[in-house]
């Protein structure tokens, strides 16, 4: 049968499942990315299952989030992954390299291959002939200790991409028009696949825009051909012996069909507050702009800053306009450097600030109160860019450099000149030396990982025991979200390195006293906690498990659970269960104790089991959906000592 | 008689007072340069004085400190501080544009000009022949409004150069070794004039360097004389029609005489955590090191940057080092840019971060915990780097550039090369828009100030009553200090420009319920507050005297004040009185009741006069050490007051 790209992708890596969409596969990993924000605690899971060396053929830890140095805690935290990286046999890139996802692209991604990341737009490096997907910290752990990492089968969209772009319209428009059409959630388990003859004048870095944003789509991944496009994209980073190609056979079919003319497309523009809230921008010229905002992953291109560049050459920008430059790789800043566009910017009145992340994850750069700002990067959800009452924009770089210089959004297709044809420089700076090479695992087993005084080792979990007898701490409602189990931003997030100090924030917006009753009884009888319908819906981010569970959270009984972090519960060995009968959690209060007997062989053999309450003397009849696999996960008390145990 | 260079400045500004050394004098002020920590609340001073323009000859308001924008705080306080600089008819420099220093001095500074700038090392101007002192915000705020500027008239330090410096010396290495000799408390109500023979092979930036640490000496102000050098400078920046010369007359003598024969200097390093804890560095070479940087008004020049650039070119930074490039403004990151050396920095490993005050001020960069950083930055006090437990050395750009490459503290004399000779370039950029100029009056008076949810205008305050009635809400003790009373840091600063929100910190480390009480009572009494000796050491913040006046604040009895704090008192209309006999604050506890009669006759006419405790019926002597200017203040209810019932 003729394949795509994408089923080419998966059955390469199958180990388990079948390629029905909807069924569960695990598949082979090639490639890990990680980025501090995420990376430190997969080192730390890493060192407690005792994993010796990474298991991937390439496995490579960033530092893009974090790189504003406000105390001790960020750069204890880039020392902690770089020793840890030599330590675990992987490459190391060192703050100022620039964000993960273009620098893998340079130096690391090879047609043909999976790679998973610990952060959303680990999909960017699909534009490579990548089967490249984003997951949580814990399943990029597993992928480096060489285990298959586990997904539904995707649906393959197809998207056909006909005829050539119009002058000043490029790559971003590209994916904020299928933003337009379908919204932010349409590309759930499906990967989107792209052919046809308009990828002839699509660069790889243009694919990598279009790419990156499949995040925002919702999409598993996102899927190019690798062509000779391709190729040439790495012969210029000195690796075409690693290309190969890579494309649909004649005939391929998809489970969905989608068709884009390019030469249709006009100039969009993303309201705020959400990436599928688009227009064509001048629909809205005319409104006035205090920012515009050059870089991320989502135009991390040479050509995304030299456009720019050439837009604003020989002209200010609006007094009005703070006009922030954010380099996307070192390799791409030298080459801005030295071509002169840099200059162009600065002159202009550009802010260059170091390469990486930066304002796109809040990191610096946040707008002022209700002020438009402008971007060329992949999100604008509320609250986002760091300012509260945020208004975000996300655009291409043709329209953010055009409006810098009116102060207010401008159709670039109106600036009185002709549309500026950047070229790539034809010989790249192209510098092996700054990715730290992973270590010969003789010398990397006595490396030393250095800890700072604010990274704290995972500490060791307990299998799960055949009777617990606990009292519910909290008995919560329905849709109780995973932000307010554990909040995010800047007050909680310094602690990620560091379990004993993040839970204190557990639950704290419910009940300021949670965390203390927990502690009291931690290590006794440990807790339970009560919830409705949707628990722990949100962010994906796994403290909210790993936190609780530090304090002795042992049994999550709700209503129903929201996907996500019922996964990571059961990963930290919390036994999420959930009530037959829906109407049983009236019969629960706080304070209440929780019985259940029996429980190692109970999970084994039956879906459903009673649990006591005993201080009310009732009985009541709960329901596990856990598989085999991670039945087994659960009786070791979870995924660390689980893999532990293999070893 | 002869005079010197500081001499001729102060002569030619005096407005009141002899120039007798210890003699308070006031001196008319002919420029002010504001930073955005200190600006927002010069601007809200301007405002509620009812200033309707800047009296001076130039004003400007740089933003070079709070860049990095986690939220709209920042933001919000750039359009703020842009707003009303229009407002009062002020130049406004723009976030990007760099740090204050340099930036005066290519753009604004004028030879034989005073300059009073509500930051410390304001005194870097002193290379162009002026005379530059750093002040409390207040006071620039008055100078702002065209009054007189107060202060000791200071000893004249007379410091002779002589020689040329060696290959690999520098001049951070002269005022190293100034602060070698002297440690950092030589300078106090001194002014430091540099002259002789050395003078000719140090540039005006070289100048710069050395005039910037007198802030380091405790040094009212540093002075070079306006030469050749200088005249060339402003011919380089197309001000030579500003340019004057200025120089010592024949014979001029200094109150003090000092020598530095610069060929006998070698590379300098001081090491944590003082400025002056100064050694040769050959005496600590070897010692590792993880952090590398490159900028700050200390290091300002066009020649800090390419020395490093040629030093570390071709070449990489050692795996283990951040190596920082702080650029100090755009116009020399634009010609540093051109000339390719960025392109060195970047390729060598730097981190290239927008040009401002960053690290030097905590803004970003903190090193890792008990790690080494090298810093050409002017101050290591401890934690000012942001990190508690740092260990930071400064030091020349050639010693940091070296050590970068070898991971190791390293005598730059012991390279394998020849000492690179930078010169600036010919024709370096001007650039003359990126500085808003002033608007002229009619446009000014109707620009409306932008104020985002966290300015908040200065409140009313109300004239010194006759009679004071008040609880003592506190007693403290000994060297109680202005960080005690309301501390610094992230957690608090961000409020600067609010003052209800910024008052709720205000004593909360000795007393959490402080704000409460007083808060109560504000309206109605207000409060008392009874210290011991010493009573407000430290940091010289307005806010540690603003804050509690607006909670209500009313009277300070103590033993003794600490100078700044006590002047700040008074400007914001707190009375600070004494006790007579010190062993009276004995008798007092928190809670009694203190009664001041006849309190406006009693301040105009006695230094001292009776406060009775109305609860325990005694009566003690209480006394003030005010001015016939600051009395007049206090009644009116202070300097805010007080200026504007002069208009």
């Amino acid at each position: 049968m003729a394949r795509n790209v994408a089923q080419k992708l998966i059955e390469e890596h199958l180990v388990s499942g079948e390629m029905t969409p909807g069924e569960e596969i695990g598949m082979k990993i090639d490639q890990t990315l990680t980025q501090d924000a995420t990376g430190t605690m997969v080192m730390l899971e890493l060192e407690a299952m005792g994993v010796e060396q990474a298991q991937t053929e390439a496995s490579a830890q960033y530092v893009d989030h974090n790189i504003i140095q406000e105390d001790n805690k960020n750069p204890d935290d880039h020392l902690f992954l770089q020793t840890a990286a030599k330590r675990f046999g992987m490459h190391y890139s060192r703050p100022g390299n620039g964000v993960s996802h273009p620098v893998h692209m340079q130096r690391l991604a090879r047609p043909g291959r999976t790679l998973l990341g610990s952060d959303s737009h680990t999909c960017a490096n699909g534009c490579m002939g990548m089967l490249a997907m984003g997951a949580g910290g814990i399943e990029v752990t597993m992928a480096i200790a060489g285990e298959p990492f586990f997904v539904k089968m995707p649906q393959v969209w197809g998207v056909k991409l006909t005829g050539k772009l119009p002058d000043w319209v490029s790559a971003k428009d590209v994916i904020l028009e299928l933003l337009r059409r379908h919204d932010v959630k349409a590309g759930a388990n499906k990967v989107i696949e792209y052919y046809g003859p308009g990828l002839e004048d699509l660069s790889a870095m243009d694919r990598h825009v279009i790419a990156n944003m499949g995040a925002e789509l919702g999409a598993t991944a996102s899927v190019f051909p690798s062509d000779d496009e391709v190729k040439r994209f790495m012969a210029s980073q000195n690796r075409e012996d690693e290309w190969q190609e890579l494309k649909a056979d004649r005939g391929a079919q998809y489970d969905i069909d989608e068709e884009i003319d390019l030469s249709s497309l006009e100039p969009m523009i993303a309201k705020p507050s959400s990436p599928g809230n688009v227009v064509p921008v001048r629909e809205i010229a005319g409104e006035p702009i205090f920012q515009a905002y050059i870089g991320s992953s989502a135009n991390p291109g040479y050509r995304d800053f030299a456009i720019a560049s050439e837009i604003v050459k020989g002209k200010t920008v609006h007094e009005n306009v703070s006009f922030d430059i954010n380099p996307s790789s070192r390799q791409m800043l030298t080459d801005l450097v030295s071509n002169g566009h840099i200059a162009n910017l600065l002159s202009a009145g550009g802010r260059l600030h170091q390469a990486g992340c930066n304002g796109c994850i809040g990191m610096g750069q946040a707008p002022a109160t209700h002020k438009n700002s402008l971007r060329t990067t992949p999100r604008n959800f509320p609250g986002r860019s760091g300012t509260k009452e945020d208004r975000v924009f996300l655009c291409s770089p043709e329209i953010a450099a055009a409006s810098a210089l009116y102060g207010e959004i401008t159709d670039p297709r109106t600036l009185d000149m002709d549309y500026p044809k950047v070229s790539e420089p034809d010989e790249p700076t192209v510098d092996f030396r700054l990715l730290q090479e992973p270590l010969p695992y003789e010398e990397a087993k006595n490396v030393k990982i250095e800890k700072g005084p604010n990274i704290a080792t995972l500490p060791e979990m307990e299998e799960l025991p055949d009777r617990i007898e606990v009292p519910v701490l909290l008995k919560l409602g329905d849709n109780f979200s995973t932000d307010e189990i554990l909040a995010g931003g800047t007050r909680v997030l310094p602690y990620r390195s560091n379990l004993p100090e993040i839970s204190k924030f557990s639950f704290e917006i419910t009940d300021e006293d949670y965390y203390n009753r927990a502690m009291a009884i931690k290590d006794e009888t440990g807790h339970a906690i009560v919830g409705g319908s949707n628990y722990g819906q949100g962010s994906s981010r796994e403290h909210a498990a790993l936190a609780p569970r530090y304090l002795g959270l042992r049994v999550a009984l709700v209503q129903d659970f929201a996907r996500i972090h019922w996964q990571n519960l059961v990963n930290f060995g919390v036994l999420p269960i959930t009530f037959e009968d829906t109407e049983d959690y009236m019969k629960i209060d706080a304070g209440d104790t929780i019985v259940l007997e029996n429980l190692r062989e109970n999970i084994q053999n039956h879906n459903t089991f009673e649990a006591s309450i005993k201080n009310k003397n009732e009985t009541i009849t709960v329901r596990h959906e856990m598989s085999r696999r991670q039945v087994d996960m659960m009786l070791r008390g979870g995924l660390i000592n689980w893999v532990r145990a293999r070893k």
